[in-house]
């Protein structure tokens, strides 16, 4: 469903800034040129994709196909076996939530794996570092805090946490922190998750040759899996990294490749989550191992961390980043990383390539993610320094027998990066009244039209960071307040966004607050499993009050504008399928004017009360469709008038001036 | 990779006999072209299956494909992310391990869940009917059963198989039933299943873009994913299916169409869980219901099974069997079906049109496999009857507004079905010294050349049962006993296999084994779940000593020669892990000379000890393959010479004779 490309797209013959808006990367990427270099982005001129495939119209569930069908006439036949193209559409779109959710619950369960541990002080290199989130947390699902021991807390919290795993009946327990009208229409239509693990084993089941053919009875199990990542997997992910290694406070963090520094060995961490990254925190700030880079001829260590782990450690710890997924190769091109370590999803196996040519080694960590080609040093929770000195020191050698010329783009953008939704809580309500009632307030009274979570990847199918720009820009200029994640946070803070003094480029009522409360019309929340923050700070505006009952009822909408993976997919059907909007760019998996289209597009709104899809890849468009939504959801909740009245005051107050 | 068209592949101008060897399949194919109704052996025809997706040289994991490469050069080109070939086949693979372990151990899941409310006395509909075998599965793991009741080792088995599920760390239960050398191997090789969700989880995340890119990584991860299904899910699901309805004992059952009746209230169970089918039993035996369908002029209600549940109900209970997964459709057009349940698993979407067209009600009964069209009526274990009696009453109403002309094919075949691998041990034994000794020794000193399971589906691409009965006659001829189940049991049996007196048509040395034994040279142990009793006959095998310490070390070879769903990949993955040499017909999702067929085709046996694939559409070539192997295996015990002296007696007894 891409049937309208945009003129920004991506195609031959190739002026290299019709790739990427970044500088730096376009810089990269006429070194690589000259060096000889593919990158994906080459691969993506070269490689036509599948137009069948990219209309989700073949199935290749069963060996009596592959089955193609017609999109232009999806019901003019079906697959061998009977298969609709419904039916077809609805599988594929259910097999890539439940990997995208397989992804970030798998991730969560490491993160739980760990924090037994150090509840059990099995791994003494870790310990429990937020106790104050460690109670909210187990308040907010029902576990006594008064007078206990942050152990025993802790132990009860592991407990209750550990049933997003292994239980099969019964509801999961971050379920119970939604709004109450939202859990009562999840429980009408059967899609509370019993457990991740469970959701997952039935969603592979039910897509199997000869199970489910019933799209809507599809879409309901694809909607618990994604709820089981999203109040699953990633929220436990989230929580327990905060409650672990500290929930992100406001931090300057210069993002962009100039944060490489010729003179200094390079490290970079690639990947998604927290605990190696940590450790490789600790690893370079080790005094012997900073030696051993001097006596290599550096001045010191340099840690930069891209991609969502990178944005995990910037809001934590203020550890620079160097740029988003579609960034990552040609910063191997600088010449100047001495090692890029990686753990788990989105990293491009063509990154072994680009790392042999320019001498990096490129060391894969973590059990799940060998990569032909690269280097593996696994990575122990329980000794978690010996595998990230190792790698430092490789890095080190590397940095020593550097023989290529170094070029490092000079590009560095300063932004302000780590809005926790705890943190919004208490910057909006101040530190006696921590509350969300100031945000509602200003939504009430139409100052901030509503918000939006702009989010995803980066895709070398359009034009890199573009869609992301231009769709913010267009939405704070509407008085629309942005949370951010992941790839298209760093986007953003490369264009400058994340910063107050971004708030005059927003419009009148969202740059006077920004200006009263002196924070940035975008606000970065994270990495991608972080998205998680964006569901409880949606909650919080419901039960702050005056926004409706459910989710479903807020001024909020969402955006992927230029996503590319799976896990993508199943975080926009866990925010519909908690209330809200979803718009998503590049191309969408599915054949218009089908029923599963309507069910995704119309029904689960109109009909189940919850959130829809949308699809556009032109940024104005989308930030079009999202404003109408938000603009639909202020008027069911009667304050579109007060907004119409804010207007009026600023014009007037314009003319007065003028 | 099914380079190598055989003859009897299906290619216009279409001869109905080129379809299928199913004499009574050919005359419904022939009666549906009459009344104008198309079924998957006509959309076969007309659906080129995609040549890239059969090769699986495409891959749809992110959105910045789907990338094609190219099965010719396979090493031409990369995908986008620089995906290899070898990482996008492994992918592929994966999956479908994945989507077939989930569906049986889905299905355990749902045992497992009836076994426990059976044991906490709350589906008083059910009972243990095998003490006997309960006591030998909670043995075999361990536990205490002398001086005990059954309710209190049911509890503690129950707890002990749970863990097949729960459990995140450790090896699951059944693991420990595996020769002690398998085991070993499994363990240097990461491969013994922690929990059956588990693996499934992580082999999602595995495959999700940028995760695991390395296919001796992935083959090892879709391996432990495959051993969670044969010795997890699927073991689960035949253990307490036996435990809870009775281990299948020899009986003789006819299959065939033949086996509607014209003048009875014809009901068909179609798919793969024994619970509904069981309550069925009981519904279609209530007086109320037999007079209520003799009151519509019926003479009586005629239960028959089709497809794997089916293949159960005629193992445990001697229910008849109408035919295999290919003949679903057909079947409908007798005209004489009165109604066709069925619960999950190669349900075609088709049969809603075909059933549309004779008035058949067609009733979907799990929650997990609605379809559209069809009619939903939901399966309760703690209230069974009260769904299969709506059912009958259903099928009763359309007996009575039958008003097309009916034509039932003719055809019955009678055969001896049921053999468990417990009554193997009986059989060969005898009751007093039951053992597999027997078995060892006949194959020690040659007169069985070796055991060989022939199972799967059937599948439009081949003329259905041709490739199953060919393969299965050349081994019996070379003293191969064959075990069967599934839709291959059912190919057999219709061709007269699963006799006695087919021994005529076996080799000299197992045709005097079976006539001593009086037993059939082809032995049907069940439903496709049920492959897990072969595994177990393997281990046996290996613990009675004299054929080596592990299961690959056995003279054994295994085929789904016609097969069509990612559960036979399952299936074979986990019998190659497990040490099996398993061939594969139709097709096979991988390209030939690359680094991912040599892991499978070669290196798992070679270097790791395991089984291994192999490939071919021809049954004559994959019986002359699995003969070499198990020639292989009898020489590395140094049994061969043993098998020449036997032959050597019999031709000189010919001369003799002579």
């Amino acid at each position: 469903m891409a049937e309208k490309k945009i003129s920004k797209t991506i195609e031959a013959p190739v002026n290299l800034r019709d790739l990427t808006i970044c500088d730096a990367t376009v810089q990269m990427l006429e070194k690589a040129r000259r060096d000889g270099v593919e990158t994906a982005f080459d691969r993506a001129i070269s490689m036509k994709a599948c137009p069948i495939g990219a209309d989700s119209a073949c199935c290749k569930h069963c060996f009596m196909g592959p089955c193609r069908l017609n999109a232009k006439d999806p019901y003019g036949k079906v697959g061998v076996c009977g298969a609709t193209i419904d039916t077809i559409m609805a599988r594929n779109f259910a097999r890539a939530v439940a990997s995208g959710s397989a992804a970030h619950t798998d991730h969560g369960m490491g993160m739980l794996d760990l924090f037994r541990e150090v509840v059990k002080g099995h791994a003494p290199e870790y310990r429990i570092k937020d106790v104050q989130k460690l109670e909210q947390v187990a308040q907010s699902i029902g576990i006594e805090v008064e007078g206990r021991t942050p152990e025993d807390i802790a132990m009860d919290l592991y407990k209750e946490l550990e049933r997003t795993y292994t239980q099969v009946e019964g509801e999961i327990p971050f379920a119970q922190r939604a709004p109450k009208k939202t859990q009562e229409t999840w429980r009408k239509y059967d899609m509370i998750p019993r457990g991740s693990m469970r959701e997952i084993m039935e969603m592979m089941h039910r897509t199997h040759m000869g199970v489910d053919q019933d799209f809507e009875n599809l879409t309901k199990q694809f909607s618990r899996t994604a709820l089981a990542d999203g109040w699953g997997g990633s929220m436990v992910a989230t929580e327990i990294s905060d409650i672990l290694f500290g929930t992100p406070k406001p931090v300057a963090v210069e993002v962009n490749m100039g944060v490489l520094k010729e003179d200094h060995v390079n490290v970079i961490v690639h990947g998604h989550e927290p605990n190696m990254f940590e450790s490789m925190l600790v690893s370079v700030n080790e005094p012997t191992l900073i030696q051993a880079a001097k006596d290599a001829g550096a001045k010191g260590i340099n840690l930069v961390g891209m991609c969502c782990s990178g944005a995990e450690m910037m809001s934590r710890h203020g550890v620079p980043h160097a740029g988003n997924f579609m960034s990552t190769e040609a910063i191997l091109v600088t010449g100047a990383v001495d090692a890029m370590v990686v753990d788990v999803q989105c990293i491009k196996q063509g990154l072994v390539k680009v790392a042999e040519c320019y001498g990096t080694p490129l060391l894969t960590t973590n059990y799940r993610c060998h990569i032909e080609g690269a280097q593996h040093i696994q990575f122990n929770e329980t000794k978690p320094s010996e595998c990230t000195d190792e790698m430092v020191i490789k890095a080190i050698t590397r940095f020593k027998s550097r023989n290529k010329p170094i070029e490092i783009p000079k590009m560095r953008n300063m932004g302000i990066h780590g809005f926790s939704h705890e943190y919004i809580n208490y910057m909006l309500g101040g530190s006696f009244r921590g509350s969300y009632t100031p945000l509602n307030d200003n939504i009430i009274n139409g100052r901030i039209r509503g918000v939006a979570g702009v989010v995803g990847c980066t895709n070398p199918r359009v034009k890199q960071d573009w869609v992301h720009v231009e769709l913010v820009k267009e939405l704070i200029r509407n008085d629309v307040l942005v949370v951010q994640t992941g790839c298209s946070q760093v986007a953003l803070a490369k264009a400058g966004l994340l910063t107050p003094e971004a708030a005059h480029l927003a419009g009148p009522g969202l740059s006077e607050v920004c200006e009263t409360v002196g924070m940035p019309p975008v606000l970065g929340l994270g990495s991608c499993v972080d998205n998680s923050r964006i569901l409880i700070a949606c909650t919080e505006m419901v039960k702050t009050g005056g926004l409706g009952d459910s989710i479903a009822d807020l001024p909020v909408a969402g955006a992927a504008p230029e996503y590319m993976s799976e896990k993508a997919i199943a975080i926009g059907q866990y925010f519909v399928a908690s209330g809200v909007y979803t718009v998503f760019g590049v191309t969408f998996p599915i054949v218009k004017d089908t029923k599963f289209h309507d069910m995704l597009f119309r029904r689960m709104e109109e009909e189940w009360g919850l959130g829809k899809w949308g699809f556009t890849p032109d940024p104005y468009e989308m930030a079009r469709l999202m404003i109408a939504h938000i603009d639909k959801k202020r008027k069911a909740l009667g304050i579109d008038k007060a907004r119409e009245r804010v207007m009026m005051d600023f014009a007037d107050r314009q003319k007065l001036e003028a």
